[in-house]
């Protein structure tokens, strides 16, 4: 299975389990995680961006992940998203080579799965 | 094999290879790790999720994995457990929600082999 | 003035200019952030340990203060408060040494203060 | 004197000492840290409000008062650095919040400089 | 495969395919870390594990499986690398130790293939 | 007063604070912590390097300042102290520049007080 559906589907499944236990701080935090990135002052774009350079000096691989994901899915190019690489990588240091590494080859799939 | 015993399996043989070089910094933090989760003013089950906690937002999947079954162990339930787990979200954000469906996956496993 | 009316004026008069900001995610955030404390599961005191070890093996002074203040209301004891040190600086390592003395300094200030 | 002008006359004073040492390694280091910041395909708007959440989420108090600073002078709204808290804080926890405080008493100075 | 192999050959190429992409602040950062641990006041010896434990503290897995191979090719014994692991474990925490337990089974891979 | 003078004074005062307390654990972890940077097969110039790589890494201006006084005590000279601080640098990313910044005006100050 190509890394991108096991992410999705893995990702999709957990979070209904999480979210069918009765916890209400933790539903209510995964609801607002989705309303962060929504426009506002701010376009959807840039906002993907902020979450992905975020999980990237964090390295989060999974959160890295998915905003790779949303952000190719509004059209974020190549060159813009090697842009915040390099600003993650000088901000948060040679530690994020591993998880750029990562990064790209999860965005070639998916360049490689939208052809 | 199952993740908790694929998990404790490698613990136990790593450590144990750990422990045979006669380093003995390594070794007295090894055994003060041990000491440090012992009944004292608060008692063990406060300290296991002490344990949990810390793991959670310092991001370490297989220290969570520990603390999560010497919690399941002692009786903890799965309503505390996910007590934690928001308060760790809340307070070391949505980095730690990849490890939270890798601790419910865990968690769940840990159940089922109890039953 | 006192360290910790200092601590609690600043946190006061900053988080009333945040929230005068009409942004909803900061403010839904906020209100989140106190909701997770609140009994459940696990009672009061425990979560505001849970809280204070997070704080402190993320080293956020600020934070450890605040959780430092309510666990002192709430009748923490200070061999209780010593025993989440010791297991925050096994966890967190000697980087927790420095916020360990600044925090042991805040909790002497709260005794002396209910004296 | 100022919060603003104290950051910024203690960050040129001791960047200059820094680099009057000749060490190659830092100097080129502190030479690409400002080029990743410029026109590319990427805006230099865009890119400043990705070293800002980058700088939130790391919790390097002096790097946010920096993106501060720029992010003023090429015109950012209150509002759009507030939604840059927003998703800081979502992402990072509320860890975050001490940092968010101090970013936006900072802000506020900043902008009654400029009144 | 074994893991030495395994990682250097995704290291190469995965390198290989970001200096692809042109982006100048990606390449000058990378041929930086390279600069950085050459021969200076300090040796290539020191420096190697001056990059091993920050990585280790640091918590980067490949960060560490890098250095734990340049240390060997350059001699360092196996003593001398677990002063290293017992430092960055006090540093750090005993959220090192399952990076620790990573490390020291890559040690002993990188011993044996070197037999 | 000085800078070193006053950190080495607080920094003293706490220790006999919670020294004074009676937690086991955390007597021991002080201990090993001294310990661990005592000669073996490494020596001591390179075991303070690497308690002040790991602490700038780590970000902890106190931990930094400890090792810049000892590193100093032992002979340690500016160039090298240079290149340590350039890795970290490389390492960390540049949320590191700020405790750059304090660490150099430490050590020039302990440079002047040995004049």
């Amino acid at each position: 299975m190509s890394q991108v559906k096991e992410f999705n589907s893995y990702r999709e499944k957990m979070n209904e389990r999480i979210l069918a236990q009765d916890n209400k701080v933790l539903k209510r935090f995964f609801s607002l995680d989705n309303q962060a990135y929504q426009e506002g002052a701010l376009d959807v774009k840039t906002k993907e961006l902020l979450g992905l350079i975020a999980s990237m000096v964090l390295r989060c691989d999974d959160c890295i992940k998915y905003h790779l994901g949303t952000s190719h899915e509004i059209g974020v190019t190549k060159e813009e998203v090697y842009e915040v690489f390099s600003i993650a990588n000088l901000v948060g240091g040679s530690i994020c080579i591993p998880h750029t590494r990562r990064a790209v080859e999860y965005w070639e799939e998916l360049e490689s799965l939208s052809e």
